[in-house]
């Protein structure tokens, strides 16, 4: 029986989704209060993972399970075993999709506090820069990227993937009051790519970087792009199936 | 020279606002902040107290200070000394005001998830009820007690004020998705009153209080009101001057 959950976390105290050796994962905390609850030892595949300290709003994943259970003493029951920890599932249903194999687009967002002084209610979800930010300026240099493109320039050193092409189908930036949220959509995303674009745009728009995106975008160099900006600002949004 | 600050906080992890023994409260950590940095001991007399737990988004205290400091060092300064904490100073003013005795409105919201799960973001700033909450029903009970009243029924048992009788302009429930908010607009208001009134109307609303608001208000006595909202769910939002 395979079953996909609708999963809430909040990254900052873990070492990302997926299962590591010396630290604690989502995936791990999600298998250990699967097992409380079902005694049964099962492996949740995500639709992406999510480096350390990087949030999911909603993060999907799907499980086969032996045995069939009825879906609120999964959802209940799971959220019973998680309950010290800052995860939640949102909801489960029975399902034939697989979690990342099936996802076709992916939203992300990115938040930026921009002013002075940080809100304390903020500062584990955000990226504080008090440097005045011009998003139009970053909108514009957003755009550029938008297509399907080769994203050597936006990967970590540490991206395995086998292709570098990737499509992105959108990229907004608004401002609500201090808060400016960067929105990312498209398919699937390279390691720390939208926390590089987010960093090289941020270094763009301060001008402590003269090369426009679309230049550092044709440069297929991880050297020319910016920073890489911090995780906290990052959540995972939304994953969408056919 | 008085100074006016504008003070963000998550009360979580305090005792409340007002100076105790065996605790640590708001007014004691900006005290200690203020005397690192400038030597002076003084005390910060705010708008209103909060209890344990509530949070603030805009608490306005004033303060005398025997010398005259730059703004921005003000602001900037207390803000380094009190880092660690989830306190910070949104803004700094020269004044002439008193920030209780001037104050001429406060709005405070409370804020209820009500949903069968609670997000994980939202946990430590709502009160979590899975019922469904029908809001229409909230805000006519809750209308019948703007107005100048005696809120004897909705004071808390310790709450020593010597009248009784307070001016409430203004109360409204709004709904966005799982979060229902009530705003609450007064010049002041009793211990505890705002938490009594909102757990009165979720037990009105949920049927395990048969008795309407407007009566119990006619009845000027505590035992009749339903019980007291957690604080995790209140924030003191603003506070407004002439």
């Amino acid at each position: 029986m395979r079953y996909l959950f609708k999963i809430e976390y909040d990254g900052t105290e873990f070492c990302g989704w997926q299962k590591q050796k010396h630290a604690v994962s989502i995936q791990e905390c999600l298998s250990n209060a699967a097992f409380q609850l079902t005694q049964e030892k099962v492996t949740f595949h995500g639709a992406g993972r999510t480096d350390s300290g990087v949030h999911a709003l909603e993060q999907i994943a799907h499980v086969n399970f032996q045995q069939k259970y009825d879906l609120k003493r999964l959802k209940f029951g799971m959220n019973f075993y998680l309950r010290p920890k800052l995860i939640i599932i949102r909801d489960v249903q029975e399902t034939y999709l697989h979690a990342r194999f099936d996802a076709v687009k992916k939203l992300y967002r990115y938040n930026i506090w921009n002013a002075d002084v940080c809100s304390v209610f903020e500062k584990r979800y955000v990226w504080h820069l008090a440097r005045f930010l011009n998003i139009e300026k970053m909108q514009t240099e957003l755009k550029c990227l938008v297509g399907t493109n080769d994203f050597s320039s936006f990967r970590d050193s540490q991206c395995s993937a086998n292709s570098t092409v990737r499509t992105l189908y959108s990229v907004s930036v608004t401002r609500v009051q201090e808060k400016i949220m960067i929105e990312f959509m498209g398919r699937a995303f390279l390691h720390s790519s939208i926390r590089i674009m987010v960093g090289t745009v941020v270094d763009v728009a301060l001008g402590r970087l003269k090369t426009s995106l679309k230049e550092i975008l044709h440069k297929k160099d991880r050297k020319y792009a910016g920073i890489t900006a911090p995780a906290s600002g990052l959540f995972l949004c939304k994953v969408m199936y056919k």
